[in-house]
C-alpha cells in the first residue's frame, strides 16, 4: 500500500495528496452515498503523461483507480475506498482549440461545463448538454456519465455532441478516438462506448466536442398550472404530440412546487397544484410559445407568459430551486427513471401508487420533454433506509414495465447496479462486461461501479 | 460443406437458395467489387427465429455468415465468397409499431428507408438518415453501415436517429440493446456500437428508430455557380460560418456537373464551372434562403432561386443524376473522404493535385455541409487499376493530414480494411478488433471485412 503512494510520489510529487481531508473528500459525490474507507491518495493530475503515469504504476501494482471530475454525481461514481486511487481530472481545464468555422472546440476533461460555456459565447457558439449541475460539473464528467439536461428534448444530450474522445487505457497507452469531421465510419463507434461508460474504460482526457450556433432571437418562457401531476403530465405529452418542440419543459408535481417555493420566500401555490415551465427559443419562439399555450389551456391549464426575459428567469429559478429544495426537507435519493413520452402520465400513477404502498412523499420533477423523471426520496440521517430502496425497487420495475429505463442521464455507479441485469438481461451485462474487460484486463478502472460482481 | 447446405435445409427449407443466379448475385453490391468464389447458400430470413437458425447452425459447423440488406453497398461489406452463407434480410420487411406520440417506430431491417418513410408520412413524421440510395437501401443496411445522405448536415446520421436494435449475436442468441425512451444511459451504449459496424458484431433483426415530426413550411432550392470548385467550396465554407443552416447544401465540380447536363439532356454549363445546390426548409426558409443567396454572392457565386417547389426538384435532379452520370463515364470508385467543413477548398486542391500526379479525371461531388467528399474514380473493365488504389491511398492521406477521415458514411467493408489502421493506429485498432471477438468470438461474422487480418 505505501509502496503505490511512494511510486506515485516519485513520478509525480506534489499531485499527489493524501491529506486527511482530500482522501475524506474523495469517498462520495454528491450521492449523500460515500464508499468503504478511505483512498490511498488522491492524484490531481495536470497533463495526460500524468494520467498515463498513475495508470502505469496502477498497472503495475494491480490498483483500483477511479476517475474522477468535480464530483457532483448522484449515482456515487467516482467515490473511491479504502486501496484505491481517486484520480481527480478538475486540474486540467484548458479549452485547446476553438473553431466556429467547424462548430467544434477541443478541451481538457477538467473543465466545467459552464466556465466552457461562458468562454465560448463571445464566438457565438455554445456546448448544447446542460445539465442543472452545469455550475459545478466537468466536462469529462459529463461525457463520463452522457449528461443530459434541460434542453436536451430539443438540443440533445451528450451523446449529440462529442466528436472524438482521447482516452488513456488502464494500462497507460492514450488512444485517440473518434473525428474532426461532422462525418465519419471508420470502424467501430468507440467514442459512443466511452460517452456513458462512467469511468469504466479509461480515462477521458481530452474531447472534441461538437458545438452548435448560438440561437438568434428571444425566448419565451411561460408556466401552466394544472389540478394534479397527472393532468400537468397528460398536458405535456400533448404538447410533444403537437408537434411544437419546446427548448424547454419541465414538470413540478405539488410537493416539489411547494418546497421551491417555501425555499424562494415566494408566496405558496394552491394545494394539490402542478406545474409546466415551458420556454421556446429561435426566430420563431413567439408562435411557438403561444400555439403551446393554446395546447396547455385545451389540457385545462391556467396558463401565464412571462412579459419579459428577467421574468423567464424568474419561472425558470422555481424548477432550479429544486435541488436545494429537496435538501431542506432531508437527505434525498434523487432518482431518473426515463419512460417514453406518452408513458410520463402512467409513471406519475406508478409515484403514486409507491407512495402508498410504502408510505413514502416522493416529490417529483420530470423532463417532461423527453420522458425522464427525478422522484427525490427524502428521509433523515445519512444512510438510505432499506424501505426506500424497496419502493426505488418499485419504481424501476414499473419504469421497465412501461418501456423506460433505470436511468435517463445520472448512471448506474454503485447505487443502481444491483438492478443493472434486470434491464440488460443476463446474456447483455455479461456481454458488456466483457467489453470492459478488453480496455481494462485486470479490472482497476472504477471497479465494483456499474458491473457488480 | 454440403454438410451446412442440408442443415440449413433441414430447418429452413424453401428459405434457402442455391440456384446459379443467386449465389452469383450475393457475391457483389454496388462497389463493383465481387468476392471470390460461390457462396454456399443465399438465406432469405423471414423472421428473427430464421435468422437464430443460421446462425446456430453458421457456429455449429464454423461457417462464416454475411448479413445482407439490399446490396447497395459501396465498400464490398455485404459480398459473399467461397464457403460462406449469405443471410438476406430483405424479406423481414415489416414495420412493427408507428408511435407519432413518442417520435419512434419498430421495423424489420429488411424494409427501404423510402417505403418506410411513404408509410411514416400520414403520420406526420419521418426517419431523417436519407441515403441517396434511400429508394433501395434497407434500414438494416443503413444502420450497420451508420448511412448519412443529403439532409444529415442539419437533421443528423443514421447515429442520431437510432434508440435501439435487436441483435442477433454469432451464437444464435437475441440481444435487445437501446431503449425506448429519448434517454437512457444504463450501461455501455451497444446500440452506438453496432451503428456502423457493418455486420461484424452480429445481425441486426429488428430497430427502434428515433422519428422527426414531418418539417412544415415550403422549402426553397437555389444554385449558385462558381468559376470553379475551389470557389464553390470557399463559398460553402462560408455559408457554413455564416451560421444559417442549410437542409441541403451539395457541391458539385465541373466534370461532374457536365456529365450530369449531359445524362439530363441538358444544355452544357460553362467549361470550369461548379455548382453548389443548396435548399432550405422549415418556418423561416425563404429568409434563410435569401441570407444563404446574400453569402453566396458576396463569395462570387451566380445565383438563381427556384421559383416554386416543381423547379426545385429539377435544380436537384441535376445532383441526384450523379451516380447514372459516372456509370455513363465507365467503372467507377466512389470515394467518401470527409474533412472538417473548412478544410474542404484545400482537399478539392487535393484532389487537383492527384489528379494531375497520376493523370487522371476525378470528378468529385462533395455534401459540403459536412464536409464529405465523393470523389469518384472512372477506369475502363471490371478491375480496379493499380494506379487508381494508388491515387486512392494519396486522396485517403491527404484527408487524414487535413484532419479528416478514411470514409464519411460508406464503411471500411473490404475496399478500404488496409488503410483502417493507418487512421486507427493500431492499439485501437486492435482493441476495436478484440472488441467484435468479444460478440463474435469464432470470428464467422463478416469475417475480412473491415478488419483484415
Ligand atoms: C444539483 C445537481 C443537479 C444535477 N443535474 C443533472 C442533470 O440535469 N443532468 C445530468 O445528467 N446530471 C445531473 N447531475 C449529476 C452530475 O452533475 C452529472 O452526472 C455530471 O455529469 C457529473 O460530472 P462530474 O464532473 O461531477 O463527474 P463526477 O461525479 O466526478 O464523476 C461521475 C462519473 O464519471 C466518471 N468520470 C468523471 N470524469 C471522468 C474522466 N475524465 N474520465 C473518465 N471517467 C470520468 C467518474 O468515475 C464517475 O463514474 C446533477 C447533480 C447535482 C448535484
Ligand atoms: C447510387 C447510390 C447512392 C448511395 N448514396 C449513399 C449516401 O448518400 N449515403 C450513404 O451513406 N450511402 C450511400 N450509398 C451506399 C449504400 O446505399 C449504403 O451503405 C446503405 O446503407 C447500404 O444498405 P443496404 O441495405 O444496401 O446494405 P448492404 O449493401 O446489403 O450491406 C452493407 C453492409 O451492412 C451489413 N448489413 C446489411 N444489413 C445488415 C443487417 N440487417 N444486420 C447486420 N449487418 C447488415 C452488410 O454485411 C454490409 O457490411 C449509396 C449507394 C448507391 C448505389
Amino acid at each position: 500500500m505505501t509502496d503505490v503512494v511512494a511510486l506515485l510520489r516519485a513520478e509525480l510529487g506534489e499531485r499527489v495528496d493524501t491529506s486527511a481531508s482530500a482522501l475524506e473528500a474523495a469517498r462520495s459525490d454528491k450521492s449523500g452515498h460515500a464508499a468503504a474507507g478511505l483512498p490511498l491518495a488522491v492524484v490531481n493530475a495536470g497533463s495526460v503523461a500524468d494520467v498515463q503515469a498513475v495508470m502505469r504504476i496502477a498497472t503495475a501494482t494491480r490498483t483500483p483507480v477511479v476517475p474522477r471530475g468535480a464530483g457532483t454525481g448522484l449515482a456515487g461514481g467516482a467515490n473511491t475506498g479504502g486501496g484505491e486511487i481517486s484520480l481527480s481530472l478538475r486540474g486540467m481545464d484548458r479549452i485547446l482549440e476553438v473553431r466556429p468555422d467547424d462548430l467544434l472546440a477541443v478541451v481538457e476533461p477538467g473543465i466545467l461545463n459552464a466556465d466552457l460555456n461562458a468562454q465560448l459565447a463571445p464566438h457565438g457558439v455554445w456546448w448544447a448538454p446542460d445539465p442543472a449541475s452545469r455550475a459545478i460539473s466537468t466536462v469529462g464528467g459529463n461525457i463520463a456519465t452522457g449528461a443530459g439536461g434541460l434542453l436536451c428534448a430539443k438540443y440533445g444530450v451528450v451523446r449529440d455532441a462529442v466528436l472524438g474522445v482521447d482516452l488513456v487505457l488502464a494500462d497507460g497507452r492514450l488512444l485517440h478516438l473518434g473525428h474532426r469531421s461532422v462525418k465519419g465510419v471508420t470502424g467501430l463507434d468507440l467514442t459512443s462506448l466511452v460517452i456513458g461508460s462512467e469511468g469504466t474504460l479509461g480515462v477521458v482526457v481530452g474531447a472534441t466536442l461538437k458545438l452548435r450556433r448560438a440561437v438568434e432571437g428571444e425566448r419565451v418562457t411561460l408556466t401552466a398550472l394544472f389540478d394534479g401531476v397527472r393532468a400537468a403530465a397528460v398536458a405535456s405529452a400533448a404538447v410533444t404530440a403537437s408537434g411544437v418542440q419546446p427548448a424547454i419543459m419541465e414538470l413540478m408535481d405539488a410537493t416539489s412546487l411547494a418546497a421551491a417555493h417555501r425555499l424562494l420566500g415566494l408566496s405558496a401555490p394552491a394545494p394539490g397544484v402542478a406545474q409546466l415551465t415551458v420556454q421556446t427559443d429561435g426566430p420563431v419562439a413567439a408562435d411557438e410559445a403561444r400555439a403551446i399555450a393554446d395546447v396547455l389551456r385545451a389540457a385545462g391549464g391556467t396558463v401565464a407568459v412571462a412579459r419579459d426575459a428577467a421574468e423567464g428567469e424568474q419561472l425558470l429559478a422555481v424548477r432550479r430551486a429544486m435541488h436545494p429544495a429537496m435538501e431542506t426537507l432531508g437527505t434525498t435519493l434523487i432518482e431518473d427513471v426515463s419512460v417514453p413520452r406518452s408513458a410520463l402520465p402512467d409513471m406519475f400513477d406508478e409515484i403514486a401508487r409507491i407512495e402508498e404502498r410504502f408510505g413514502l412523499v416522493i416529490p417529483a420533477v420530470a423532463h417532461a420533454g423527453d420522458g425522464n423523471l427525478h422522484p427525490n426520496f427524502v428521509f433523515e440521517g445519512p444512510e438510505v433506509p432499506a424501505v426506500v430502496w424497496e419502493a426505488a425497487e418499485d419504481l424501476f420495475r414499473a419504469a421497465l414495465r412501461l418501456g423506460g429505463t433505470l436511468t435517463g442521464e445520472h448512471g448506474i455507479g454503485v447505487l443502481k447496479r444491483r438492478w443493472l441485469a434486470d434491464e440488460l438481461g443476463d446474456d447483455q451485462w455479461a456481454l458488456q462486461r466483457q467489453i470492459a474487460r478488453v480496455f481494462d484486463p485486470l479490472g482497476i478502472l472504477n471497479p465494483g461501479k456499474v458491473f457488480a460482481d
